[in-house]
């Protein structure tokens, strides 16, 4: 913290030229020069390159950190970009993203295209992703994510805080544990917060919040945010009839954060800022 | 789970008139009628009551729970209704409040009045909150909350884990865990995901995210609105000239949540709820 780069007039300005020099030259070194960089900054300059850039861009970068940069991109641009680029690597990166962005990324494609790409991801994760290309875009359904941490009733919390250290390495979602009875009906959350909070010996069904707010895969994605705001969740449950999970909605990128109304053009008025908060992995698309 | 009654609209629909009849006859049995509500719903409720009532209202409930309540009302409201309690209870209730909510509610007040409740509030609370109200209300300063957690870069990763799960007891912002140097300043990030995730013998310093985004207390709003909803941040710092930390802002009330341009009305389209979630304590204050 001793030097303040502003990084986003760096992704966007001073490093633009350089990255175009480096895509025409010697793609190769793009990991390298770009490493320091969010994300969300690599997104930006992605989306003031040429086709053809980006096609070398996205062949260029570490399946993961493509991923990564993809899920900051919007859906249109995300479909053009995976079009772009072989099938083999396109299904790698697809499948590198969380299952909410890779559902709606192959929903943006023409059919022949997701087909092929679809085709070449693994069955869970396949069937996962048409499951979820099934819900309509502006729905709860549409917007939800399938990695979420459900635990029994009789839980110990200590056993609870084990299971969701092991769940961290690859769910989205943390911070609210969803508890279940024998049937598989959300019964409760407890927030991450509260098991470290509780005894060790107490169970979830005893630390658990009874009532939940959830949706329905069809509320309204308005709907959503505004149950969110009004309720300050972090982890919104969508469930079925029967009342089993299907997912959550968290605070994400599709979730749009602003002081009311957000000017469109989202012009920058002098926050200083180095770089990004949140996990290497993936960083937009987790509870971080 | 079983049953699926529209907690919104028993709230400030069936047990509106309930509520009313409680508060003229029986305002003891206040506490026991609401109890199964989530504050906001309270916090709807009491905008439509009378003067009169809604003193009778935070005279009757538990002053965590009234404050509670008041941290969802808008900030002239809140001034209104302290202004209307006898200043111990008021001091009391605004003592309990989290420390952003305190400094706009005493801001909001007429200077006579809020001078009155500041003498009754604890010398440590007193000087933070007075602190917090030297900033202009649009900005980084304004808008931050002072309960945070800070670890020097030396600390283990097991220990850092104990030190986090005392402060879950009283801290709003557990998620994201601040690293300081010797001189204090805000050096690194840790989520307390990758904290569960670390190796119990790592160090803080070897963890850590160093790069951080991070505003100072003068940043407008919008501007913090857009760095979090940009960089998807859970707890973003606010920093001195110094490097040193003063506060966090975290996605709460106060940063409208929507997917674009909320309707002003916030009218109900269907989706099904029951009640909260988030800690018993301070749901709207903390980071869930």
């Amino acid at each position: 913290m001793t030097t303040r780069p502003e990084f986003e007039s760096q992704a966007s300005g001073l490093l633009f030229p350089e990255i175009r020099e480096i895509l025409r030259t010697a793609p190769g070194e793009l990991p390298e020069l770009t490493e320091e960089l969010h994300p969300a900054d690599l997104a930006d300059l992605v989306t003031r390159l040429e086709e053809d850039e980006i096609r070398i861009f996205f062949s260029n970068l570490p399946v993961d950190r493509a991923a990564d940069v993809a899920e900051y991109v919007d859906s249109s641009l995300q479909a053009e970009l995976v079009t772009s680029l072989d099938p083999d690597r396109a299904a790698r990166i697809v499948s590198a993203m969380s299952p909410d962005d890779r559902a709606d990324i192959l929903a943006e494609m023409d059919p022949g295209p997701a087909a092929a790409i679809l085709a070449r991801i693994a069955l869970p994760q396949r069937r996962e992703t048409q499951l979820l290309m099934g819900y309509e875009p502006h729905t709860a359904g549409g917007i939800m994510t399938t990695q979420f941490v459900t635990l029994p009733l009789a839980t110990r919390a200590d056993h609870a805080l084990e299971l969701v250290k092991v769940a961290a390495a690859d769910k989205e979602t943390i911070y609210t544990i969803f508890v279940i009875d024998r049937e598989e009906k959300l019964t409760g959350v407890v927030s991450l917060r509260e098991l470290l909070v509780a005894d060790p010996t107490q169970r979830l069904a005893d630390i658990m919040n009874e009532s939940v707010v959830w949706v329905t895969p069809e509320t309204d994605q308005e709907e959503v945010a505004r149950l969110i705001s009004k309720y300050d969740i972090l982890a919104l449950p969508v469930v079925d009839e029967g009342s089993s999970m299907l997912g959550v909605i968290t605070v994400d990128d599709r979730i749009v954060v602003g002081t009311g109304p957000l000017h469109p053009a989202g012009a920058l008025h002098g926050g200083k800022l180095r770089e990004p908060v949140g996990d290497p992995g993936h960083p937009g698309a987790r509870d971080r």
